[in-house]
């Protein structure tokens, strides 16, 4: 399963690319130990990433397909006929198109509004999450505090004379690969150009630099000079209201409208803990050169889970329904050994302390299964653990849903502990105490600081101001207070400062003492679990995963959507435009309707061979075909064709639409319905003159 | 029903306002038909608008409420309700705030999730419809072509020493209001200033500056002296990618991405016609100073349907439908002759040709249905037609459902006929043909252009550049051409421009000649019906018209929401904390997860009765309680609730799921299923230790 397992004759042929990484790997725990310097670290670990990719490469070279379907894929064939079918397309299209960008069209929005509906029922119904639709504009303090104004950015250079801009990586990349792929390049410089490409990720901007101007590199499209590299923020920037003075950005995330609301969520949960919330919404990142398809956009839709718990009890209720679930596991350790990942069950993941705790282990099972239930095939799916170095600096354990597709390993959902990151730093930023309480076992008595103020006297000296100064020293936290506290005992004046005004002080203003209190509860700050999906990328991997070719039509593709998030269930078909056909089409049509089972009718002409054809290639798993023994013989059948195994079976017309809703949603499998009906060989009677067109 | 219809003496009390509307309706007719110049008409239709505000006003006040419910409504108590129980709240509240942006809750987030989801079923999978999901992020250029560059914008003036912002309109009025209210103003004057009031809607830039510097009125906040008025654009804007050169908006509707994809839709479609397409996403508003709650918002749910269909035949198969339902008109004549809105059946109003033809007829009943059916109260729905001077310059008819709330009436859906109009300005911006083609009924001789090049010729002068020229050529519309051709054979030169760049063209470089061609397909551009939802307003209108208090607790209100938009359907109350409760409660709520019926369990302490109020607060409209006899007794019963009348049933506890499912789904009323189960009046166990909680 996945690249778990090679065979030994072609495992022997990556030992040596494995050894390369352990002995980095190796080298790196060594200097840890040893508390060398961060920078020597963060160099050791930019080659072990370096080795670890070869060895990936390697792997993937060797690993064998998981199908044949697989080794056969055609992204080319297969993006032609997603465009054909308007899956979706480039937005703007007669405009010229926008980079990054995609309309869904009827197909694309169909698939995407049922995998929604499979992630809310599976997620938020099934585990009674709280759900919650925030704003896309965000004013900037919010995501100051969030860090990403600060931090989400790329590097790039612009051409000093057009102004058009380069991601800086992949500018290096490709000059370095057209370096690598003259005829007169030496095998020493090719493995140079290679050896940089793999290390860009976790350069320094200095150093890309260094390299940009070692290479002399110009402008790819005009040969002109480059800019110094600088950083770009990846946010959309716009203003709110009409003054200029209010800047706002488009989330790059939907976690922040959560962490923000967090105050009002657990009071709508009654103050208790744990619990999760939840939001389905559309994100904007500014990408530089976005490429590769729906991989890689500036506007996308994320279902995003915000789980809170107690810090010191992250176990889960639910976890043991989980426990013997098997999955693809590919720990940082492993990565660092330079072995491959591993089966294991999440009990045993959880157990040996490779996932951090059983809350984290539940939701990364819980979403292997959501992957595997709407299609994603499980031999191309594993879950990869961040690397210390890889992590955000506030997060504790991170994990990646890995899919396996022609564009290699994608990231397609995330799932991190991230301690008590965010609550924190929206604490600070506004003031506002977002946290939880619990009972302690017994009360304890603990040392406060209380303050005594002289409000006659403070009232006199600051007049209007004095309610905010006294606000602003009720505020302070415990050291501020002590510090206060000492500095008006021994100089008997200290400072206070209110919105950049400094007030002064005096020990006769107000009195600081230290009491004991009895406290009965605690208040304390929740740690957050967050699985992040990108549905975007989710669907992609899921239309490369589902995409096939039949042996006997090779020219034309077709999906296996499974029929729970096909974009259409059914397709109608009358075997001819005869008159007589059609009443019977627009019964059927509104029964199916009546039983919320969506479907296309295709009354076109061409062969029924034909049109099964065109409805497979917009993944329809059910076609109906209406025959005139459907209108001629009572009591009335018609023929039920599956797409995959392209088998037929008869049922009355009246079981119809029941059992392709039971299909649908589910409820039932091909296998029962075939089992209980008769497989369909042909019609009894023909039509003369329309019977023609069947196949 | 709604303001149809007063009382005898209260119409005479509206008799003379009704006149004096009609008096200026009849000056607009007869300035009309005397081919008056424009600008009379214009300020001839500011006062009829006056006009029609007095009397609307009247009749407000006059008319009674359409339930005791409505005239005791409290907006105060309703919002604080909203915002306990976070059915939503002002965005980013812990940084302060938001204006115009509002975070959805769990409650709020539900109930707008299944207006949708309905919304769906209605129109998308009701009629076939073919839906989209397009980008929010929108070149300038298609916005361009739309208009909403250069038109969608509104007046403002800025504080000249703080660069506060004020909506003109709106400054305009609050100083005439507090004018008015200056006890020393005369009676005169204070009709002057309602007079100018009412007007401001129709006012040019120029005469609200006079109004303005007339009152030197100041900026209302700090007093300040405000600047001259000018534009605000109220699309936000962005730049997408890094060069800081390419100018894009977050789309101000969805309409534009339909209409970008039109080819795609039409090619998916076969190529037939009519067809619709529909999209549901977030559109957003700059508002220079929103206020008045979710009415008037930056960032809003819409959901548009765009329905494309031949000039010369409107009908709709689907019509008789619903020909003979109901409605409040309120047509563009009887609101220039001070008439009230009037009763009529769809059929009706089609056949008087008052609603322009029968598919804008069948989408004003449609919407009619839709919105009845969510909830809201039909006495408190009109439809209304834009006046001649209301209507955007393309619409050929354009008419509003407007709900009444405490703001007044409230425009909630748009349905305009916009003939040829987006379609037509894509085609031009885009130089893309937007158009569809049907079969004549017999084939026809047409004169058209037929260009013959002299390719060798055009080459050798133009180089690269001739391909382009030759291309402009043909691409030239029958008049240009010709114009060409005349020029060509009467000075035997002429000029061509592409890309701001003049080509000199000789008679000797291409052969203009008319000939006649068989034509047996016609080229045409589709007309466009529109129908055009808030979702947001609708909501609101909703909480509004379903917000009731009872009787006998006028302390705490509740929501009759129907069952099918209700945030949750059923709520599960253990009838106290006792441990033998439990597991039923658990099992229960299993149940009831698998038949997809979302709950919430209330397991908190307090009576019965506290807890059913806390049920109804968030629009729960049933819920099952579980007492001591459904655990001692076999087979296990419960007893259900029904939220607006309070009744309760004893039902088996196996039958539960399935019944409330119906009665959510609307597969069932609450008469019905009160006719089948025996009426609960007490349990037979009581539990002497926690029976206590009970009413």
């Amino acid at each position: 399963m996945a690249d778990a397992v090679l065979p030994p004759e072609l495992e022997a042929l990556v030992t040596p690319f494995r050894a390369k990484v352990k002995e980095q790997g190796d080298k790196i725990r060594e200097l840890k130990a040893n508390g060398a310097p961060a920078l020597d670290i963060a160099e050791a670990v930019t080659e072990l990433k370096h080795r670890r990719k070869l060895l990936e490469d390697k792997v993937m070279e060797l690993t064998p397909s998981s199908s044949e379907q697989e080794s056969k894929f055609d992204r080319i064939k297969m993006e032609e006929l997603l465009k054909r079918r308007f899956f979706y397309m480039q937005s703007f299209s007669i405009y010229g198109g926008v980079g990054g960008l995609y309309d869904m069209g009827p197909v694309g929005c169909a698939l995407k509004a049922n995998v929604l509906k499979e992630w809310r029922d599976f997620f938020i119904l099934e585990e009674g999450m709280l759900e919650v639709d925030c704003s896309i504009l965000t004013p900037e303090p919010v995501l100051k505090a969030s860090g990403h104004v600060d931090r989400f950015s790329d590097y790039m250079v612009k051409d000093t004379k057009t102004g058009e801009c380069f991601r800086l990586d992949h500018l290096i990349k490709g000059h370095l690969e057209k370096l690598g792929a003259d005829k007169k390049a030496t095998a020493e410089a090719k493995a140079k150009y290679v050896s940089i490409s793999t290390r860009l990720d976790g350069m320094s901007m200095e150093e890309m630099k260094d390299i940009l101007r070692e290479y002399d590199m110009k402008s790819p499209t005009t040969g002109n000079p480059v800019s110094d590299p600088m950083e770009f923020n990846l946010m959309f920037q716009t203003e709110i209201g009409p003054t200029g003075n209010y800047k706002g950005f488009l989330r790059p995330e939907t976690a922040q409208g959560i962490f923000v609301n967090f105050k009002k969520l657990l009071e709508f949960n009654q103050g208790k803990l744990p619990f999760a919330a939840a939001q389905i919404g559309n994100a904007f990142r500014n990408e530089i050169s976005p490429r590769s398809g729906l991989i890689r956009v500036r506007e996308f839709t994320m279902g995003e889970i915000e789980h809170f718990c107690d810090p010191t009890n992250k176990d889960h209720p639910k976890f043991y329904q989980v426990r013997d679930r098997k999955a693809t596991f590919f720990s940082a350790c492993n990565q660092m050994d330079g072995q491959p990942p591993a089966q294991l069950t999440f009990g045993e993941a959880v157990d040996s302390k490779l996932v951090a705790n059983q809350t984290l282990g539940y939701y990364l099972a819980r979403l292997h299964m959501f992957l595997e239930r709407i299609g994603i095939d499980p031999a191309r799916l594993r879950l990869r653990q961040h690397m210390g170095n890889e992590m955000a600096h506030y997060a504790c354990d991170c994990w990646d849903a890995e899919i396996k597709t022609s564009y290699g390993w994608v990231e397609c959902v995330g799932c991190a502990d991230r301690s008590a990151y965010d609550l924190t730093q929206h604490t600070k930023a506004s003031k506002t105490k977002l946290c939880a309480e619990k009972s302690l076992p017994e009360p304890v008595m603990v040392d406060v600081l209380k303050v005594t103020p002289n409000k006659q006297l403070l009232g006199k000296t600051f007049k209007a101001k004095a309610k905010v100064v006294l606000e602003k020293i009720e505020s302070l936290d415990k050291e501020e207070g002590k510090r206060l506290k000492e500095e008006l005992e021994t100089s008997g004046t200290s400072k206070v400062t209110v919105n950049d005004e400094d007030f002064e002080i005096t020990k006769e203003m107000i009195k600081i003492s230290e009491i004991q209190e009895k406290i009965s509860v605690e208040e304390f700050v929740p740690s957050v679990i967050e699985p992040s999906f990108g549905i975007g990328r989710i669907i992609y991997s899921l239309l490369e995963h589902s995409y096939k070719v039949r042996d006997e039509d090779e020219q034309r593709g077709y999906f296996t959507l499974p029929a729970i998030v096909a974009p259409f269930k059914c397709s109608v078909l009358p075997l001819s435009g005869a008159d007589e056909l059609q009443p019977l089409v627009q019964s059927l049509s509104n029964e199916l309707r009546k039983a919320g089972v969506s479907h296309k009718i295709d009354d076109a002409s061409g062969s029924i061979g034909k049109r099964y054809a065109r409805t497979d290639e917009v993944a329809i798993p059910f076609g109906v075909t209406i025959d005139f023994d459907s209108v001629r013989i009572s009591p009335a059948t018609v023929t039920l064709r599956e797409r995959d195994s392209m088998d037929q079976i008869r049922l009355p017309l009246e079981d119809l639409a029941r059992v392709v809703s039971d299909l649908s949603d589910g409820r039932t499998t091909w296998k029962e319905v075939e089992a209980k009906y008769p497989k369909f060989t042909q019609q009894q009677t023909v039509d003369k003159k329309d019977g023609a067109g069947e196949e």
